[in-house]
């Protein structure tokens, strides 16, 4: 693990309520990270006519993902394709944790979005006793068990051949086309199957899918973002909305959030004035914490 | 009083917020009234250079005003240039006054902003006991009084107009740039002079400018749009700030509110990301007392 940086704000998300955060902070020469996964908003980009983003009528919203993005860029915000695993919320400030090392941040806006898959039935409770997000951050619980591993993003392919030099056997769920080859091994590639319910009593002892039930110690599972209380311990949700009050404060302090990740409606707009809200913000907080002499 | 109509929605406001708002709940396919005035807005329409509204860098204020309202041009939205002098909550819906009548609507969302001038010391304490907004409500409470009418707005003319026939002698404070000329009359222009305080122990006596005490019976203030607790009885208010919640719900049911009247950060992308959850959010409202066979 390596010291990446130090910084102002981190933003993780790259949907519009993460882009419109990061132009407000950039604007007001807060040093800025955004983190972006290689499937960041896919419904801003897959969207085939956006309506009601005001004052860009019908527009494509992959082009308007693009006017976003070419927005950012006129400012000294720092664009990074990593997937955050983990916010950790510090003393002072926060440290977020990638693959390959972590970063340092005054203050954090979540802007995840949310995910399309729901949960598995019996997957919430069985966080941390067996269902993991993270190979790097758990792999090494699972010497010499079986696991199976649940993929969304393609992300879980690299995850895969790691836990695989741990494990003895993998499962490997592929939930979208174009399925991987690892060639001979230990993981054995499964499609047109589904998972529907992890399984345990104090831990994970099965993956039951609608054709059978595996007997697994682990379930890895990897979608577009994690479910937030996950990436952050003791972050208060509410039905999978991250609880925010008016000033897009979460329960922790010098932590934001903005987007979809906290609730209803899912839009573009309304991501995008959260983000800047959220941003305005957290530069206020940051001044205020610097007047404090901190 | 005429009767002009009978609405799903009413937004009273012409900024970014209640632009947003029309846009909103026009594709939605709701019968939607917006209600602009002379001089809405015009922190958008000033503003040299906009820097941080998403996907249109570097906009002048003016320009984005103008896409914002090509944009609702494109719905079926009616736009009316008419200032709402009160919304009146009914035990099922609104009514709106305005100076030639009222309006229906099941909803209202209030996107009022922020007025830029702040209260006179005095006002707040006086309203209803000879602090006016509205010649039209409260004029025939005058008859052969002597008034001080202070108008940023040039909105007052009409209303001075109006007024002298009834009372005494107007003092009337030009705020803005060319005083207008109401010939010979009672209808005295101020220029140059700066109202400080309404005086008065239990109704209006006097105002004080810089300059000097002017005796009156009553002061009333035109400026680019109403306290909004004034505009409707009951309304929750925190330090001249709209109380909403997350859904921008206020106190009273079916009443939403967004944008600058809401609060902090006034900005564009925030006003405008309001407007839209607030209509979404009223457009589900509306859809339920449906349901529920209203």
């Amino acid at each position: 693990m390596t010291e990446k940086g130090m910084y102002d704000i981190a933003i993780v998300g790259g949907g519009p309520a993460g882009l419109s955060a990061a132009i407000n902070t950039a604007a007001r020469k807060k040093k800025t990270i955004l983190f972006y996964g290689d499937n960041d908003s896919q419904k801003m980009s897959k969207a085939p006519k956006v309506d009601n983003y005001p004052g860009i009528p019908g527009v494509e919203g992959k082009d308007l993902r693009q006017k976003f993005l070419d927005h950012v860029r006129e400012f000294d915000t720092e664009l990074v394709q990593k997937k955050v695993q983990n916010v950790f919320p510090l003393d002072q400030g926060f440290q977020l944790l990638v693959k390959d090392g972590f970063y340092s941040a005054r203050v954090v806006i979540l802007a995840t979005g949310v995910t399309v898959q729901k949960m598995l039935e019996g997957e919430e409770g069985l966080i941390g006793r067996g269902v993991s997000y993270c190979a790097t951050c758990d792999g090494l619980l699972f010497k010499d068990k079986t696991l199976a591993l649940i993929d969304h993003t393609r992300e879980g392919v690299d995850e895969a051949g790691f836990l695989s030099k741990v494990c003895t056997k993998i499962f490997y769920f592929c939930m979208y086309d174009d399925p991987p080859s690892f060639g001979e091994g230990n993981i054995e590639v499964v499609t047109g199957e589904e998972p529907i319910k992890i399984v345990g009593d104090g831990s994970v002892s099965a993956l039951q899918t609608d054709k059978r039930t595996i007997a697994a110690d682990g379930v890895f599972l990897f979608r577009e973002t994690y479910p937030p209380g996950e990436l952050v311990t003791g972050l208060e949700i509410d039905e999978n909305e991250i609880k925010v009050n008016r000033q897009l404060e979460t329960n922790i302090k010098g932590l934001f959030a903005a987007g979809d990740c906290t609730g209803k409606p899912y839009q573009m707009a309304k991501a995008a004035g959260e983000g800047q809200s959220a941003a305005l913000n957290a530069v206020a907080y940051i001044d205020s914490l610097q007047e404090c002499g901190d």
